[in-house]
């Protein structure tokens, strides 16, 4: 591999890997635009396939798809007093609606004559702007429960941003419902963490998630409380994959949704939001990916088998071209995951095979198939795992085909595998503040930490400035027996509920 | 049907129908915000479907799909004279990042120390952000064409606004290309016209369109010439439902993105651009629907058949639903246009079956079946088409499913031949200033007129001016034979090439 087309490794400089590996491999680029990226094709074809497979899980779930307006008036943010302080601060603040000529000089400025009567804001999240809409659609119990989820662009002016992680602008899903009661919401939001987001991070991700609530400190700015999946990246740390918040009555009374319960009583109506974004590209990358660039689990790999034909001369090219369609040809007709098995052949002339199976190891191919002159003679070929680079020798014929899919299972299988065993890994029971402290020492990330906390504020605040750990999650099932048994507090000894999950995060 | 849920009638009030229609019917909604509009889930579903229809005709002419920031600096429109003067005048202007408490008093106002150094615009369109990232991407040859197609939404400050047919902010995609040379440029923007756009107006909406190239006075700004499909609407007026661009070198030029030729010369690149829109919806609304409701054609319906079980009692009811359910069953195991069936069993209790007709009728359901206890006993059920008001019996057996599949290829295709036929009676060719005049006389549409002109835009103005026709598009190949050739300004007398279509226009 040439010097110039590799990345820098994981273990000289991490950030620069994830950052270098998202440009070279064709996943995303930095724009002209202050914190905003470009999803270039490659990217957006891995976000098509997880779009589609997460709305499939929220139709299977009961819930449909709507659009609301871009933009929120300024006074729909105060409206909720939490959400406003979470929300209502770096965004992008819309205060004109026209431009025109520069009377004192060149180019074009916002019309004086043009300013809005009130701003607007570019939805950084759009509980205020559909909670001003249900009002009109909710009226009686019969209208009830509302489960609507919206795919869009959003905005929070980020100070500091990295490609897919953290942006200013990006790409997310955003459901709203609305529910009679408590028990419903609750219902809902926890369906959603379980069926669908913890679901599509294993099962399409092949990314192992731990499935919890945050601390009162960490919650969506206007929940009632927040449940979230988190994953462990390969320096350490966590991330944040998705989250599905119990918002109570609170949008509710803001915006004075009522309804008529079957009894005939008036009222205020219970609320869930939950979202996912382009964010799970950037977990996916970190989970999963290695030196040489790119590795993604077949689910969502935009393509999953390259095919590389190869000879000096023409016609022993027309030969192995032949023998690759052939193949392509087989692989259309079977399905993986319940799509077509996304096959590429790369038949460039002026590329060298090294050059090829560097650019598409980069790219995250699944499964490289080479077919040379020798190859054809034998009736075998050699067949490469992104994953774990172990090669086979298959032999070329009716099976072949079948005999590659399957290999797609096993790879999607053994990918989380791996994860799920470096997770494993990599999480922690300690119980000393000693231990605590240690695990967190320096600039490595430090795994995931099982350690006892007093439930208090101020104590979360006072490990996160000694150590930079904060806490994750309360898991909501035990990692191991006992975790959710009392104890005393790692910093203050204190009593303390249960274990919670202390990290790094992303 | 109770009059409260009717709309008024086409005959009395075209744009009162319209405008009911498009909120009864479920499919989008006003919002708060100005001139910003809410799509709901049964007109949301009705632009998924067809987004899944041209995104396949898009990739099947080889096109893939990215993503590009939502903001454009202001310096990006000062590019490119033609393009500033037609997009950067009534625009959302973004001045500041950042809200803050106001200090004379209640609320929050745009932070004075945040306000940026240079406005952002919410794109109306994305040439400019997506030819300064190209600049990055095309150096050689090789890497040409490049055929990039986005989903997004766009904002135009539109001071009159109706659902669908004109908002402030809406859905559509946006194709941008970049080719070698002028033919092959060329060849794309008719690849789109043709094969994409004209097509999925006919074979899904089942909307004729004319297929035309657009005035010097009607063509894109920043355009060396606009292809476009225009729709006759029943009021007799031209809705424009989708163009596709030639850029020439303009922006390349602007952006300056120049590329190595295989000759190794330097040479600018050659562009196109192109878009579809939620305005799709208005144009299929306004081509088919009744004073009913939405008649829909059923490859793009979001429901395509309504199974109504009926019965007074228990017992009945349990059988006719048990009907309904083995009816929607067999009815899944088959596809039309290569999707599952889309069928809703409605057995709501507290509706009366009238209610329910109505209901449905209004949200464009093709197909209703109605299972009474009788039509059990009998074996035999009555289906309506939504589009003809026709019932027949149906004899219920292993073959009732597959008949009602063929029944909505019928529709499909009638649906088309009864707009075809609607556009033919009202397409006139038209020799003489009276006649000319007297068409567009008065508030009614006019229709299709088509007459020579003399090709001037000074011409084209004084005949708006006088009718409030325009030339919706000079037609590609001749509706009728000798419409192609030379004759005498309907206006002026002077010299015409060909005839062109006048319409007024939406």
């Amino acid at each position: 591999m040439s010097k110039d087309l590799g990345i820098t490794a994981r273990g000289d400089n991490y950030a620069d890997w994830y950052n270098e590996l998202v440009v070279k491999a064709d996943l995303a680029d930095y724009s002209a635009v202050r914190g905003c990226m470009v999803i270039k094709p490659h990217g957006y074809r891995m976000w098509e396939l997880m779009q589609g497979g997460l709305d499939g899980l929220f139709k299977a779930t009961g819930h449909v798809n709507a659009y609301f307006p871009l933009f929120i008036p300024k006074s729909f943010f105060e409206k909720e007093a939490e959400h406003v302080e979470g929300f209502a601060k770096e965004c992008a603040v819309v205060t004109h609606h026209r431009l025109k000529a520069n009377p004192q000089g060149k180019g074009l400025i916002p019309d004086p004559d043009a300013e809005l009567e009130e701003p607007l804001i570019v939805r950084p999240t759009s509980e205020t702007v559909i909670w001003n809409t249900y009002k009109k659609w909710i009226q009686s119990y019969r209208d009830l429960p509302l489960l609507i989820n919206q795919w869009a662009n959003v905005v929070r002016w980020e100070m500091r941003t990295r490609l897919f992680l953290r942006t200013a602008e990006f790409l997310w899903q955003e459901g709203h419902t609305a529910h009679a009661t408590y028990e419903e919401a609750e219902q809902e939001s926890l369906t959603i963490l379980h069926k669908c987001y913890a679901r599509f991070a294993e099962e399409w991700m092949a990314v192992p998630v731990l499935r919890g609530v945050k601390s009162e400190n960490e919650k969506f700015a206007g929940a009632d409380h927040t449940y979230c999946i988190e994953a462990l990246t390969q320096d350490l740390r966590c991330i944040q994959a998705g989250t599905s918040h119990h918002l109570g009555q609170n949008f509710a009374k803001a915006f004075d949704v009522q309804f008529q319960s079957a009894e005939g009583k008036l009222e205020h109506v219970y609320a869930t939001s939950w979202g996912v974004s382009t964010r799970l590209i950037g977990t996916l990358i970190m989970a999963h990916s290695d030196d040489k660039g790119l590795v993604c689990p077949p689910r969502l790999a935009p393509i999953q088998i390259v095919i590389v034909p190869m000879g000096r001369d023409e016609e022993t090219r027309t030969k192995t071209i032949g023998a690759a369609q052939n193949l392509a040809n087989e692989l259309a007709t079977l399905s993986y995951g319940g799509q077509e098995v996304r096959v590429k052949i790369d038949d460039r002339e002026k590329e060298s095979p090294g050059f090829k199976f560097n650019h598409w190891e980069m790219r995250g191919v699944c499964i490289r198939v080479e077919i040379g002159p020798r190859d054809l003679e034998a009736g075998a070929v050699p067949v490469s795992r992104r994953d774990t680079g172990d090669k086979q020798t298959l032999s070329l014929g009716p099976t072949t085909a079948g005999v590659l899919v399957d290999l797609l299972g096993e790879i999607q299988k053994d990918i989380y595998e791996k994860a799920l065993a470096f997770r494993e890994a990599n999480t922690h029971r300690v119980d000393t503040w000693e231990e605590f402290a240690a695990r967190f020492d320096g600039e490595g990330g430090g795994g995931f930490v099982l350690a006892h906390w007093d439930g208090t504020t101020q104590t979360e605040e006072l490990i996160a400035e000694k150590t930079k750990a904060t806490i994750r999650c309360i898991p909501l099932e035990p990692l191991h027996p006992g975790d959710d048994e009392p104890g005393t507090c790692v910093l203050t000894g204190k009593p303390s509920a249960r274990r919670v999950v202390f990290a790094k995060a992303y």
